[in-house]
């Protein structure tokens, strides 16, 4: 009796745990599917163009693959009216800068591997029945070894590499195949024509539909990476010199680690830099767009950046002086970090709307002024009854921001040089600002570095 | 007469520019060629494993060709047998991690889109002639847009990528082919063998002729990073602090440019990281080594670099201060940065060599007792007789001294960290270096961070 209550305790409870288990489970299956709808959202939401492109790839493929049930696709080309729909697999990119360069890459070396290939066929032939495999079989391994090196030279790695793996896999196609199948013209022709038609179709709707241009991609980066070193900038006046008080140590705010994706930026730039190239001229891009000159304001921002990552690490400690010299420095920073962001921002906008940048130039004379006010300040006025150690904080500080005001009057100058080799419109030609007097127009000719080092000082304008 | 003379000036002048201008070309075409000679031998001896991965796929190539030859392999594959070229092609990549990955990748994405490629041709074969193209274009729509759409999520992009692509692939070539074609199972384990023939003999190259291992390179790119921040700071003091005659205005030196590729390091370390994920235990690694925090001391030596590269612009402005205060200063400074390049020097090489570092932790007490003398040495005796101008720059120089000495203490603790983790050897272990005291093992197991501030300090030796 006693055994029997234990062992009715013990399968409730062994039940109980059970149920408890499969709770559990159960719970943590949901907390996976809430995240995952959650990252779906998300992704979909951060940029809409994903989810676009999910269905350009769909609909690409569908249009293709339903050729292969039209009878007369079907009677052309055979089972290789597939390769189409493969290539349409494999060309499909995101932007049309990198479809259109592996499509290109794609049919170029099929075309000469394809010819190639014929050749080696037909050299192999002429030396017998048991020459023939040898024969190629050295082809084979010469060319796959010397293309696979090749693919280690930078440039051709950048541009040309999906181009020479291609090379290598029709190569090896259709001289490998001459030995089993004597049509290899027939296979060589199929193959290049039915990666004419998937490239084709790629295009066309890569480019039809809500095309994404690597282009205009690399100078909203270029853009959003200046804006976000600005809106540091723009923020860390007020965080530095902000009393104990108002302190809020929980919220990290955003404007103070978004720079930090800029530090590493890099390669992200060039890759869209190496498919722009691919791009033909679309909207406000010609053809031979400077792509590689947004490579240069951004290397030049990045190098800003790393700035205002030492910037950064003295956000944590607070200065403390006497009132009235305190309140000077923290006017002259203030200023000079404000009118970074200004500068910053105005550079920003200028490569985004691809208008000269008409005030920058006021913004760097202006803060040429103050970083030597700061510095006239520091000399003369900052040492009395001050701690030692809070000099150091104080003058290192500064000395950064003094760096970053020459960071952003060399960001300015490749800007100017940039909107000179792309041919920025004027402010004025613009139609929306008509109101531009000539003054201003003059100044935004002018490259900001030849201007003299001591003009009037204009005050700030919010 | 006349006439006949201007003629043959004439035609003398157009031979001779004629001459001239091929002369130009050949000599164009030669210089491109040597160019391109000494390129290749550059690449050549850079990094020999070039050389030999060029071989081994042109070797796996043949080898897989060949198999085409022979009666029995084609009579049961047919031409299906060219796909396991084309595998061999498109998976053998530089390291064994990443030829693994995309292996794995191709055949487990080929055998789940297979199945549910004959699934799907076989729901729409059952609804009749003319549902069955429409019911297949949904089925390839859904499908396409879906894993298009799944690329993009972070995790599955860094690992599955091409999963996803050959998933797509290879369902609409199954699905597809069904409407063509009835042997369709044949066709779906057709290409599954072929693939895993061609993914097996990938591997087989790959790891058994001269291998590369991902996690091998990202250990290395690790330690070569420390290594070059290790040998900017050895050649920090003596440059700073030379005298004006002994400058070299000309020869940029190497050590003072080589840390500005760890600067942009990430992708790379992240891509050999995924890498190495994929590759099984071999020589010192086990199967789960822990390359995540590898990428943990990476970024850490990169936060170093941003320093360096703050000093780095300080290097051109020389100080020029009474004697006495000076040498002192000079003293320290080339006290911290030489020490600062030991204690990397000694990481660098603990992460190449798998021993736990032993000194680091005396250099890392050195470092901060140097600090701490460079900051008194700051307080009492550099303002006598010193221009503003020349505090400004030595304050901000020795405070990024000092930023470095703690970016080095945090890069030494993680190597610690990643020393525990990664269970790597004592030196005592290890069969070189028997002869190291009792008390030094003792510090090398204590982590940096946790030694109290202010050891005995140990003086530099050479």
């Amino acid at each position: 009796m006693e055994m029997g209550t234990g062992n009715n305790d013990n399968n409730i409870g062994y039940m109980s745990r059970s149920l408890m288990w499969l709770k559990g489970l159960s719970d943590k299956m949901k907390d996976k599917v809430i995240e995952f709808v959650n990252m779906t959202i998300k992704l979909a939401t951060d940029d809409i163009r994903r989810v676009i492109h999910s269905i350009k790839v769909g609909l690409a493929l569908t249009i293709v693959s339903l050729f292969y049930y039209f009878q007369a696709l079907y009677n052309s080309f055979g089972v290789s009216a597939m390769w189409a729909v493969m290539t349409v697999v494999v060309v499909f990119e995101f932007s049309v800068g990198a479809t259109l360069g592996k499509g290109l890459n794609r049919a170029l070396a099929t075309f000469v591997a394809g010819a190639l290939g014929v050749g080696a066929h037909h050299l192999a032939v002429k030396s017998g029945n048991t020459g023939e495999p040898i024969l190629l079989g050295i082809f084979v391994f010469l060319l796959a070894a010397s293309t696979t090196f090749a693919r280690f030279f930078p440039k051709v790695k950048a541009r040309y590499d999906y181009g020479m793996l291609i090379f290598i896999l029709t190569f090896c196609l259709v001289s490998v195949s001459g030995f089993r199948n004597d049509d290899i013209l027939e296979l060589a022709h199929k193959r290049l024509s039915t990666i004419l038609i998937g490239a084709s179709a790629c295009l066309i709707v890569s480019i039809c539909v809500c095309p994404v241009w690597a282009g205009e991609d690399l100078q909203n980066l270029v853009s959003l990476n200046i804006e976000k070193l600005a809106s540091f900038l723009e923020g860390f006046g007020e965080e530095y010199f902000k009393t104990s008080e108002e302190e809020n140590p929980k919220g990290e705010k955003a404007f103070l680690t978004g720079y930090k994706s800029v530090l590493n930026s890099k390669s992200n730039e060039e890759t869209l830099a190496n498919f722009a190239k691919w791009e033909p001229g679309h909207g406000r891009f010609m053809y031979r767009h400077p792509w590689k000159h947004y490579l240069i304001v951004a290397s030049l921002s990045r190098e800003c950046a790393y700035r205002i990552d030492a910037l950064n690490s003295h956000l944590s400690s607070r200065i403390q002086m006497n009132e009235e010299v305190g309140s000077k420095l923290e006017d002259i920073c203030t200023k000079i970090s404000l009118e970074s962001s200004k500068a910053m921002q105005e550079l920003a906008s200028a490569i985004k709307t691809m208008i000269i940048p008409s005030s920058s130039t006021s913004h760097i004379t202006n803060l040429k002024e103050s970083a030597e006010n700061l510095q006239c300040l520091l000399k003369y006025e900052l040492w009395k009854d001050v701690e030692f150690l809070q000099v150091i904080q104080v003058v290192t500080v500064t000395s950064i921001l003094i760096e970053i005001v020459v960071c952003v009057e060399k960001i300015a100058n490749s800007v100017h040089e940039l909107a000179g080799i792309a041919k920025f419109k004027n402010k004025k030609d613009h139609p929306k600002s008509n109101n531009v007097s000539k003054e201003k127009s003059k100044a935004e000719s002018s490259k900001v570095g030849i201007l003299p080092d001591h003009e009037v000082v204009v005050t700030v304008k919010d």
